[in-house]
């Protein structure tokens, strides 16, 4: 996707050769135009596939989960980092692994919103390692759920998250894909 | 908002008389054309003002934030509710009571995305005892902003938030205000 490259280049900074900061129009500051264009894209992508749920991680993942979920005309259900204290009955949890804070945290989803037979679209800002991926994956299959497709916004195909996911077989589409940030510079797949 | 009553009184589970549970459209499964008609409210209700930017708090607040940011053509910045690592920047930042928890917790937004003459509206899910407004209004008055309006998705009127943000002169758009949940029954305004 041109516009979020072009995007990428213009606005993103590099902190290390491994982290990359989108937060004037991804994940603090958000550009609403922009994450239209990225739900646009997440729908074309997808066309061939039939969904009835997109399953997402909060924060950063709500902005293009809903937009695309309202192309879609399909419900959004975002996983919660910490169990929210109105959230009184079952729900499917699973581990995330944050490389970049080094440390582990649970997300959850009430076991009502996700049902046996729902084909589910996970979206989200970043793939890495792919442990919020896995992690949603997880959930979603723990409701007898079937993911059809993941969505990602930006893919650091240097790290071995979306190499790992596609041998499993699920069929990511990344919208930008980044081969490497060495040398201070991003070159794309 | 008609529509959003609607939904509140079919769909919204009274766990107390103080506390609603709106989790199945707003804030944990979300139903996108409803924050797309909550989006087009809040274009209408705050036709008469002009602002550049508008600011909510993670996570519930982003959906009708992002929506209504697109209708305005406006950036959105959301508040996080912890320093994220890559957020090695200054930042404004303020407290917020949690009355459903007893706890407190900081809320921040990056120093870089709040300037001195933005026009800011800021937008929630709901509003209670006001906590999480009065911080939103504190980081934006900390960077020199002004907050030209509130928009609240639902305002739980029995509770003090609303009527002391108006009595300081803040112009609040609430979509549902709720009078009372007592005796298990909502009853709006």
């Amino acid at each position: 996707m041109e516009l979020l490259k072009k995007r990428i280049l213009k606005d993103g900074e590099i902190i290390t050769d491994r982290i990359l900061k989108v937060d004037s129009f991804l994940n603090h500051q958000i550009d609403p135009y922009l994450i239209e264009e990225i739900s646009s894209a997440f729908t074309y992508r997808f066309s061939d596939q039939i969904f009835n749920k997109i399953l997402t991680v909060e924060s950063s993942g709500i902005a293009p989960a809903v937009m695309t979920g309202f192309k879609l005309s399909i419900p959004v259900v975002f996983a919660k980092k910490n169990k929210p204290s109105t959230m009184i009955e079952n729900a499917f949890t699973a581990t995330v692994h944050s490389y970049t804070k080094n440390s582990d945290y649970e997300i959850s989803v009430s076991s009502k919103f996700i049902k046996k037979g729902d084909r589910i679209l996970i979206i989200d800002d970043f793939l890495a390692n792919g442990s919020a991926a896995r992690a949603l994956i997880s959930i979603a299959e723990q409701g007898g759920a079937k993911v059809g497709g993941i969505g990602i916004v930006i893919e650091k195909s240097f790290q071995n998250g979306g190499k790992l996911l596609r041998e499993m077989g699920y069929r990511i589409e990344s919208l930008a894909r980044i081969e490497s940030m060495s040398g201070n510079k991003i070159q794309f797949i």
